[in-house]
Order: C-alpha cells, then structure tokens, then sequence
C-alpha cells in the first residue's frame, strides 16, 4: 500500500461534511491526489446491499442483519474503491467506516463493541486507517449550532440521548484506538479546518 | 426456548435431501410437531440478500463480503423463521447453517474457522443446533454414487479437490463440536434414515 487511508468520525452536526469540503479545497489548490469516497459510494454491489438497508418495506430487519449488512457493504468498498486507490498511491479520505457502526450499532444501539469489532474484522485488522480524525463537539452543542436537528433526517430525530451514546461510544474508541485523533471543533470552521490540515501535514500525508 | 433445533450437514450428494424427505415422512406418520427450513427460507429480507449474492452479475464481489451477506441473510433467517417456531416448541429441521459456512467458506475457500466464527458469532452463541446430524461419506464415494456430477449445479463442478477440503473442513468440525453427530452414510438410504432416527429417539426429540 502506497497510499495513506484517513477516515473521517463524529456525531450529527459535528461539521464533517463541512471541514472535508474546506480539506478537499486546500488539497486541490496544493495538487495534491487523493480521493473522496463514503461507503457505500462507487461500488454496484455494496450500493445494492445498502438498498436492503435503507428500504422502508424492511422493518422485520434484526440489529444484527442490519450490522452485517453494513460491514458486507464496507468490504465490498473497501475492495472496489479503497484498496484500488491505495495501491496507485492516492490519498484517500473516508466519510466514515468502521468507527461508525462501533460508535452507532455498537455503543448507541447496544450490540455492544466485541461484536461489531468481530464481525468488521477483516477491514479493521487489513485495513485500519492510518489516521481517523474524530471531530469532537458534544451532541447539545452540535444541535444548538444547527439551530435544531432536521425533521426530515431518520438519524437526527432519534434524540439527544441516542446522540450522546454514539458521542460516548467515540469518545472511548479514542481512549483504545491511538489511530483516532481528536480535533476540538469548539472554534469557527476556518479554525477547525487548520487544525486538521495541521495534523495531516504533521504525519507528512499532505 | 421450548423447542429443539437439529440442522443437517454434509458435502454434495451425502442425500441429504432424501434423508430429510424419509425423516419428514416418519414424523409425519408419528404425529410429531416440526418444521422444515432452510437459509434462506421463507424471510422476505433473507431473499432479497440471498438474490445478490447468486446474481451472475455480481462477480466482482469479494469473498469477505459474500460471507457477511450468508451471515445477515442466516441471523434473518434466525429472527423470522427458526426462533418463532423454537418459541412455539416445534422441532425445526434446518438444512445447513454455520457450519456450512464454516466448511465450505471457511475450511474450501480458505477464508479460516476464525473469521466464519467471528462473523456468525450471534448465530453460534445465542442460537446453537442442540444436534447436528453430519451425513458422512467421503466426496469421491457420493460422486461414485451418484454416476458423476450434475453439469447444471455450479458447487457440484467444483472438482473433486475442493469437495474434499469441504469433506475435510466437516472432519474437523466435528472433532470440535461436541454437538456435530457423525452418521455413516455408507449402507443403503434406510438404514442412514434408522441411524437418524434412532439418534433424534436417543435424544428425547422425537
């Protein structure tokens, strides 16, 4: 593997979106390569999958074929989009992976971590990212930010409780994981932004 | 749980089917509650997961992900069919479970007992067989029997080879698993149905 893998973490309204578009921005004006992907993004078959997931006719699904599902979708990814891009030597940047399901399936819904942990594996043992940055702003905040959560978003109306579990299952993925680097996303953007841009250069990926 | 859960398992053209058939008949004649299942049987979900993993389209798809989806599609399988009928007390007859995956993934495409294990964890733990009737007869033994392989079935033109490290994989199985009872497939199809019969009575199950 050429390339470096670095994934992107962190609750509803913390901003992800947001700093990866002012990253890919910065990266662009450098000419640096790279790629910007989220599962089950650019893959047919994980796009299929996802389609099981996702259909609203599927309400009989149990936690554990959802949790499945989401780390089959993941290694399909993985293998048509990830790897591929790693091996010519690109920069890849991940909206979220393995961290998510730990931090949403594991902690929040309570299938708890051994079990995401076994069944994601192979992605987490072959290939964990080289960085995870985890931008961290309490789910209260992050609402209050947001002036509210979005009535039309399934994940922003489970509650403030729901939110606090996948913020409390983060923060202690970077207590075990030294890969996970937090970023305090108490400041503007802009400040954000050259934090994470900061640490990137730190490692020497960009 | 009141029920009892027996699944069957063997290599290609072990007859399993017509032992299940012989069996089904006998409990029919004897008036004893049971149902008849098998992966991906009769759970919508498990349908649907099962068609991408068979679609000829889909050849890109990565050994990881195709056993992720047989593991999602089994826990639907699970939650559905298989716990509603335990719950009721019926005896379920299951036509292959994990260790299929086990042989045939784990031990035949090399994929390792430790990841199937891992990924069908829920499976394995929560809802193990109470017995599983391993029908035992060397691969190059049943394709004798049957006058070569079915040209239509694309496990069955496999080749010897791997049938046998399938064969191979259910040895092992059975050494580890206490619960795994090996039936001589070597006489004629009614003295194998005596056998399982006489295991099923030994047990208190039918």
């Amino acid at each position: 593997m050429k390339g470096r893998f670095v994934t992107f973490e962190g609750c509803e309204g913390s901003g992800k979106s947001t700093q990866l578009r002012l990253l890919c921005e910065y990266l662009d004006k450098n000419g640096t390569p790279y790629i910007l992907t989220r599962e089950p993004g650019g893959s047919s078959i994980a796009e299929q999958i996802r389609k099981i997931i996702l259909d609203g006719k599927n309400t009989e699904m149990s936690d554990e074929c959802e949790a499945l599902l989401y780390a089959a979708a993941r290694e399909q990814h993985l293998t048509e989009v990830i790897i591929p891009a790693l091996e010519k030597g690109l920069l890849v940047l991940c909206d979220r992976y393995v961290d998510s399901s730990l931090a949403y399936q594991g902690a929040a819904r309570g299938l708890g971590a051994e079990y995401i942990e076994s069944i994601n594996m192979h992605a987490m043992r072959a290939y964990p990212p080289d960085i995870t940055v985890f931008l961290d702003i309490p789910p209260a905040a992050a609402f209050n930010r947001k002036h509210g959560a979005d009535k039309d978003d399934r994940m922003e109306q489970q509650g403030l409780d729901f939110h606090n579990r996948v913020y409390g299952g983060y923060l202690a993925l970077a207590e075990k994981y030294p890969r996970i680097c937090r970023i305090d996303c108490g400041g503007t953007k802009y400040e954000t932004n050259a934090k994470i841009t900061a640490l990137l250069k730190s490692r020497g990926f960009i």
